[in-house]
């Protein structure tokens, strides 16, 4: 039987990183790059508090979030040997649950629903890795855990860090 | 730590047996009780093949099924001495990811976006126990499982049956 990843969408395959600054440049006029907001949190990710917050909650910001840079080729590679299910927190956005599924649809049309979970809290999410960049999906999860670089998580290293799309591949798959 | 329970929506919390019953008395004129159609797959529900199948595709379907006898003041029973998830197979029809979020909200606001999970495939959901009346989703679980009566479970017997919500209750608070 393969083994199974559960593999995150915001920040993992869907770079919401990039899609907060692209935003806040079209909204207040300054563009900030991700070395700007390494280790910073969601609340003071920009000046103006909240405004990260405001802009998830706008309809369309997960439909039109730009796709992690590698992740379509890596997540099709990944799918030779191993089951992959997409596994999103979409319950906190009542809104995102048809755009997160369009937003596969679009990008990721080779993925079957059969392997699409949305859920709120993780912790019964049973597989052999998980691919997250949160802390509180990957300190609860029992398998073996990689955690995607993000801005948020920069100070932690408790779990084993991948910094992009290719460096999970060369764990996963050649290092394997 | 409180044990968890997985419990399914259409035809364990979500009457959709009756639903189906009642869709096709309003638009053939005819009106089957639950005992007419036990034994039956989804296929061969009525007369007219697709007829089911057609109801599960019209918007509102999943909105408006009637609440299960007895599943509100049993799943809040239940929340006293266990961790509840509700988990979903929602994925094979996209429209109703809203419609049955909505219909928690409705129904059974007392349940958290933490504890909701829609899915396709349930086998990695990773739990004590699951409630639910579809064979594909018991047979692959690892936990303790019961299923709840449905006209296209009656003839399989490897599960425990439940017939109504009072008997979850007897089974899992009175004499666990």
């Amino acid at each position: 039987m393969k083994k199974s990843i559960a593999i995150d969408m915001d920040g993992v395959i869907a770079d919401v990183d990039q899609h907060f600054l692209n935003l806040y440049h079209s909204e207040y006029g300054v563009l900030f790059t991700k070395d700007d907001i390494a280790g910073k949190t969601e609340e003071t990710l920009f000046p103006e508090a909240g405004a990260a917050r405001k802009f998830a909650f706008t309809p369309g910001f997960f439909l039109t979030a730009p796709v992690m840079e590698g992740a379509v080729e890596a997540v099709k590679k990944l799918m030779e040997t191993y089951e992959v299910y997409i596994v999103s927190a979409a319950m906190e956005f009542p809104l995102s649950l048809t755009e997160k599924h369009e937003w596969l649809r679009l990008n990721f049309p080779f993925i079957s629903w059969r392997n699409i979970v949305f859920c709120g809290d993780k912790s019964i999410i049973n597989t052999d890795y998980m691919i997250d960049d949160h802390l509180k999906n990957l300190d609860n999860f029992k398998g073996k855990t990689l955690m995607f670089h993000s801005f948020h998580n920069v100070n932690y290293n408790h779990h084993q860090r991948v910094n992009n799309w290719d460096e999970v591949i060369k764990l996963l798959v050649e290092e394997a």
